[in-house]
């Protein structure tokens, strides 16, 4: 009994040792990353420096080049991944105008090529605005009356939604596959309302995904401000014509790079923790939230292990993933190497809700490894990282979780995203370089549990 | 026995109804908020178009008149609290300067004089530089080694702190008792490193208080990186001059007011709950988040109240309080009155760390009203509200603790605060509309249950 009593006051005493000591090394990290972070310095030069970083693009390649210099003194070890990429350009910049109205002349819009639309050419499209809010609307109003007509999707993101990514979620179907219902019913083109929570002046560019077997609409993406202004003609106005023309394409897919770093592990190398961010960005911003952020914070990460001198017992990789936006090539292609390399991932975190203040990190895996991971909380709740309840991980990583990897998602507050997202306002401007810092942190915190206790 | 049973049943099932409503009208007012709020509407035009209002100018008296106007609107009943404030004006636009240095000319730097400041006139001061850190260092130097000169006090705020204000508590008395302090030892002006977290080029201005039957010396804050160019040229040179001129002044006191609006309550009319905001501002900017923001989220929860038919059992008074800034008057005359009424105020609320992303409430009470307020967390979480663990009411109310009335503030996101705090950045484009929608409505939520369930 006395003899039993013995270990378990060791143990307490070994558990509440344990505990000061993560408190501690945490503490250093968050100081580190506050103090002398170089998240926001390497966000500042890939955003102003190289700037847009479409797949396939001249910005894209220095990206990939970039990465890998800076991840070459941080890494013990740093290489290229191949990937193919879809190599979409957007050409000259788009047209949209509403031709006929009682009221007044022609009104020039804001709009934009959606990312992998077909262009109209300099012929552009014209043609009778027909207003939805839904496939089921569409679908109602069949080809007797969307033939030949240009479907204009107008469902706002709900903005009664405290979840920013969850009203996202709720209208972005419209931009994705909206083209091609559309078509089915013989429309000739397509506008969608920009996803963007605020009336704004500006186009949200973003991925659309067309269906096989159906003819290739031309897609653009209109302002909140000129989607309202669009619908309000139309109630006033029974026939209100629009004209648009764009002069993207898609040319031969591309040849790019995943950049990965790593720091191998001390006791059980062969057990790989990845961290990443996607590289790519759209094309009419710096790509600073989206997704610059995270890939620097993913950087940061390897980087305050080195700089604090924490040799890592598993295997630190750091992931600067190709292609997110308009194809996720470079995730589907890291797993597929990991799968054929049969490399052990004992776990992913993205960074892809970009650089605002940290709230927690979602999480897809069994229960006991999330089980493990909440155990954490109390180490982690000072940094204000509070939220561990979601489901998700990031899009990169999410072809390694039916390999069996725990995925999750660093979850920074939502409210400000979609202000920039997939725009020209995704500036170095609008980070906070201490909320940028304390993401970085907080992942590194993470990995740092991770490394240390594992997942089993 | 059965009837033990069947009552307890009944008062477990009124509990869980009395949750559900509660839950429903919560949602009801974040719903209201986000998709039809006026607090950044309000704000847009209180920054762009009434501008700065430092007590006892123009601004100011615009300020009275616009937010008296506009309550009359979502009020039972309006009227002002005359209060007579200092009158601080800075005059024309400060010079700074470096006078000599071995590698190149006289260097300007950016600065601004501290509200409350003395002017230096036309004439200036200059004179050789002393940079200190704390009040410590100062004592040790001594009148032998600072009479006759400047002292720059250049304590940065510890970016390692978490949280923001908590390092602006752990700085900011350089610049609130600096002055003072420096005159002990016969020096002949004072400048003060800004109050910031980042390597910026705007000086941030603030008060100071002079202590009696001491010279009041003039004294000026520098940009964080024009102080950090200043220590660094103190560390390769032995003698660095200073010149500095400003223009400012004392004016005899003004008249002015606090605003107040109130909802009077159907039952208990004589419990009062106040939620606050000060009006004024410094003069350099728009006040945006200081405080434009407290000021139109304590609007919007009596007009959020208003719109959705919400009856009061008590009344809600919103109060725009005068001269927070550099007197703190108009809170202390609105206890003052309280006293003198014999008012019954249960709580106060003010709102004033800026419009940002909700994440609690602090609170100076009792611990069965701290109790109390902490068993409403579960309806407030899904809004991002977790932190109700922190001691704190708002400086304007804080004059109403004394007399035994719990105090609290709304506890947003701290990370970007500081950045534009008493600068030239505080302005409209710095706010996020949804960030400040939902501190409003966190307002608006915390106040129907206090209403609703009483304090006791």
């Amino acid at each position: 009994m006395k003899r039993n009593l013995l270990f378990v006051f060791t143990l307490i005493t070994l558990m509440a040792q344990g505990q000061t000591q993560d408190e501690s090394a945490i503490k250093q990290i968050f100081d580190k990353a506050l103090v002398d972070g170089k998240s926001y310095a390497w966000l500042h030069y890939l955003t102003t420096e190289v700037g847009a970083r479409l797949s396939g693009s001249p910005g894209a390649a220095a990206g990939v080049e970039w990465s890998r210099h800076e991840l070459e003194s941080v890494s013990d070890s740093v290489w290229l991944q191949p990937v193919m990429v879809p190599h979409w350009v957007r050409g000259q910049k788009e047209i949209g105008r509403i031709l006929n109205t009682k009221k007044s002349g022609p009104i020039e819009v804001n709009v934009c090529a959606l990312g992998s639309s077909v262009g109209t050419g300099p012929a552009g499209v014209s043609g009778t605005v027909v207003e939805v809010k839904s496939f089921d609307e569409l679908k109602q109003l069949g080809e007797r009356y969307l033939k030949g007509k240009i479907v204009f999707f107008n469902r706002p993101m709900d903005v009664k939604s405290v979840d920013a990514f969850a009203a996202y979620g709720g209208a972005v179907e419209q931009r994705g596959y909206g083209p091609s219902e559309a078509a089915k019913y013989g429309a000739i083109g397509v506008i969608v309302r920009s996803m963007g929570l605020n009336p704004e002046d500006y186009p949200h560019t973003g991925g659309l995904r067309y269906a096989p077997n159906i003819p290739k609409l031309p897609a653009i993406a209109i302002s909140t401000n000129h989607a309202d202004r669009l619908s309000k003609l139309l109630k006033e106005e029974k026939d209100v014509q629009f004209y648009f023309e764009t002069h993207c394409e898609t040319l031969p897919d591309a040849p790019s790079f995943n950049v990965i770093g790593e720091i191998k592990g001390s006791e059980y190398p062969e057990e790989i923790i990845v961290v990443g961010g996607h590289l790519d960005s759209w094309d009419l911003a710096q790509g600073a939230h989206d997704d610059g952020a995270g890939c620097v914070q993913a950087m940061e990460v390897l980087r305050l292990f080195k700089i604090l001198g924490i040799k890592p017992k598993r295997t630190i990789r750091a992931v600067m993933f190709m292609n997110e936006e308009n194809g996720l090539r470079g995730g589907i292609e890291y797993a597929k190497q990991a799968g054929l390399k049969k490399e052990k991932h004992i776990a992913a975190i993205e960074s892809d809700r970009g650089g605002f203040t940290p709230r927690g990190f979602t999480m897809t895996a069994t229960d006991p490894v999330k089980a493990k991971i909440r155990s954490w909380k109390p180490l982690l709740e000072p940094y204000g990282l509070t939220d561990f309840s979601q489901e998700g991980g990031g899009a990169d990583i999410s072809p390694l979780q039916p390999m069996g990897v725990p995925v999750l998602e660093f979850l920074p507050d939502s409210q400000r995203y979609f202000d920039y997202h997939h725009t020209q306002e995704d500036t170095i401007d609008k980070v906070s370089r201490r909320e940028l810092e304390l993401g970085a942190a907080s992942m590194t915190a993470l990995v740092y549990l991770m490394d240390k206790y594992g997942l089993n």
